[in-house]
Order: C-alpha cells, then structure tokens, then sequence
C-alpha cells in the first residue's frame, strides 16, 4: 500500500509550527518566516520558484522528499487562505494560477465548495471529513502514489493521531516562539509506533524523522 | 567574571525535563529514566558510579562539562528532594554521604534549615532567596570558579529568565512526554540574546548550547 507522508513541517524549539495571529499579511503570525528560512538557499527552493542554483547538501535532501512521489494532497482550511476566506467564492488559495501541487489536492473544511481545476495538474477538492475518509479519497485518486498531508499543524496532529501516517518530517529551528499552534499536543507517545531519527545540518535545524514500524 | 552554567539538563521533544507525578520512588515522573538513558552509556557516568569503561564520545565530551571548573551549586527544592522533605529533619539529599557537588551547594527553599557540611566538600546551604541575591552568595563561595545552576527545570528558568546564565546546555531526547515541567515556558526570544548550536550525536539525542552574546 502506498505511504501516506508528512515532510518539511518547521518547528520552533518549543513545538510551535505557526505563531500568532495568523492573517493575509502573516499567515505564519509572530513567527514571520523564520521558520523558513532554512530552505530558501536550498536548490528544491530555488527550483520551485524558477531560479538557478541553491545548495545540495542535506537540507536540499530532505526538502526535496516533498516532491517525489505523490499523487495526492489532503491540507487544512487553514492552508489553504487567511481566517475568513470562505466568505469569498474567489478565493483559489495562495498560490497563484499555477499551485505547486500538481494532483488533486482535497481541502478539509466545514464550508466545502464545488472543486476548482487549476493549471498544472493541480484540481482543489473540498471535504467536510474526518482523516480516515479524506485519506480514502486521496488514495483513490492517488493512483497508486503516496498521499502527503500537507498540514497546518492541526491537520498533521489529528493524522497523526489517528494512526494514519507512515512518515513524518519535521524541521526544528533554533528559536524560542513562546506561543503559536503547537505540533506535539495529543502526540504523547510517539516513540512507541515510530522510529526516530535526528540530523543536524550545517544551517543550524535538525530534522527529525518520524517512520512508523511495520 | 566567572560564568554561570547549565549542563545535561535532559528534555523531551515536547520539552518537558520531567514528567509527572514527582514522588520518592518516580523523581522524575512517567519520564522514568528515560530522559537520562544517553548519559549511563558515557565514561562520565561511570567515573562517577567508580566504575571503568563507559563511551568517551560525543554524549560524553558535553555530559563531562557537568564537573569542571565550578566552585558552587545552586538547586531548586525540588531538586534537593520529593514533595515534603522539609517535613523531615533527617532528610540531606537523595546522593548519600558523599554527594557528587564537592562544592557548597546551595539549596533554594521557602524553608530554610542549618547547613549540613556532608563528605567530600559539598556544604549544602539553605536559602529563601531570589535568584540574583542567591548567585551574589554562590559566586562568593566559588572562589573565582564558575557556578553551577544545577535544576530543576523550574530554577533553570528562573535563572535564565532573569539574564543570569552565561551557558545552557540541553539534551534533547527522542520521546513525546505529553505533560510535566516545560523548560520554554516564559523564554519566548530566546535566540536573540543566545548564540544557539545543535549537535546529534550516535545515541540519537540532540545536544542544544545556548551561549550568551557578549
């Protein structure tokens, strides 16, 4: 069967995979993009954003897992716009014409709406689900491929939580944000069903590798 | 002036230095000794148990720094002993005669007692006081060595809260606790006055050093 996988979710040293508030403008809070900041000079960066060059060390390694291999997205409502987005039937999330997930990408929402084809193979579905139900209809479309939960941090707890993820990666960067939405409450545990690995790199992160036993 | 440090304070990824409830036989809660399982492998540890062998690696150069160049100690009262110690006038710590400070060693309590001049060089000291007042009597007593703040976690913070610590050294373990004492609680920025190193090591934790910017 194929995996279901989590990769590239960022962490502050206390846990706190977003700050606060989130809004259009900061939609990753007080956090801003220091959480971020370690993939910028990576080449999987550079190449989604069209540019030449970037590094090819270990932070290069580990982003790029998030591109290979997937037939399907499930992501939060929280992903996908700003508090409120809902109230606007144009909204098509924040990543212009051509969104970077190339597959059908199924938004989890209260409030679905009718699916939204967007170029490059990207189409949003929209589910009012719970994880097991989503991840039924992301494997169907799939095609045989691996399912990413794309996140936020909700999003990857309640999978998480639910047994239903393979491997999870996140990245854990040298700040202190004090408060946010945090990756580890609910999770107690996890040592249990998951072999971990952690990898400093020269940027100063860790990643933490998270793979289910069989 | 002689700097004051932290070394092997032991944490979960979710941050917790120990779990819950602290009693007599579960000093360190649900945690057991699983926050401490890297360090019995180490040379250090065995040299303290006088015992031969032990790794002389990476886990061992950091556990190390815990004895050398200090002149004092100053522990919380959680620390010293379980809930209620204070009720009983026997009670001199949970190390035996010959505890492993050899140094007077401050104990931060809300009940202070006579100080008990135990084998080896560790007077233990008795104080109500707030963490600065309490350093100006440990760094008098080091004789121009470095001061150890020895834990818990609550004191750890306190201290570092407060601007105190010079060097902070963390060991991150690869388990999800759930509950207990947070060592971030209140340490929000703490980036911006530390200079912050991570470091894995084959044991699979994280050692974290915090250095003061000068």
């Amino acid at each position: 069967m194929p995996d279901v996988r989590v990769h590239n979710l960022a962490i502050s040293l206390d846990g706190f995979a977003t700050g606060e508030p989130q809004t259009a403008e900061t939609p990753f809070g007080h956090a801003g993009e220091r959480l971020h900041e370690w993939m910028f000079g990576t080449r999987f960066w550079h190449e989604m954003a069209g540019e030449p060059g970037g590094s090819e060390g270990a932070d290069h390694a580990f982003a790029a897992r998030h591109g290979q291999g997937f037939g399907a997205e499930i992501m939060g409502a929280n992903k996908f716009g700003p508090p409120g987005w809902q109230d606007d039937p144009e909204w098509t999330g924040w990543w212009g014409a051509n969104p970077p997930f190339h597959s059908p990408t199924y938004v989890l929402t209260h409030r679905p709406r009718p699916s939204i084809p967007m170029e490059g193979g990207t189409t949003f579905h929209f589910l009012d689900a719970a994880p097991a139900e989503a991840l039924a209809q992301a494997r169907e479309a799939a095609g045989g491929l691996d399912v990413r939960i794309g996140g936020g941090p909700t999003v990857v707890r309640d999978f998480v939580a639910a047994g239903l993820v393979d491997h999870l990666h996140l990245v854990q960067v040298p700040i202190v944000l004090g408060r946010g939405v945090s990756i580890w409450d609910g999770l107690e545990g996890l040592e249990e069903t998951y072999d971990i690995e952690a990898t400093t790199t020269a940027s100063g992160v860790t990643h933490l590798t998270f793979t289910k036993r069989r």
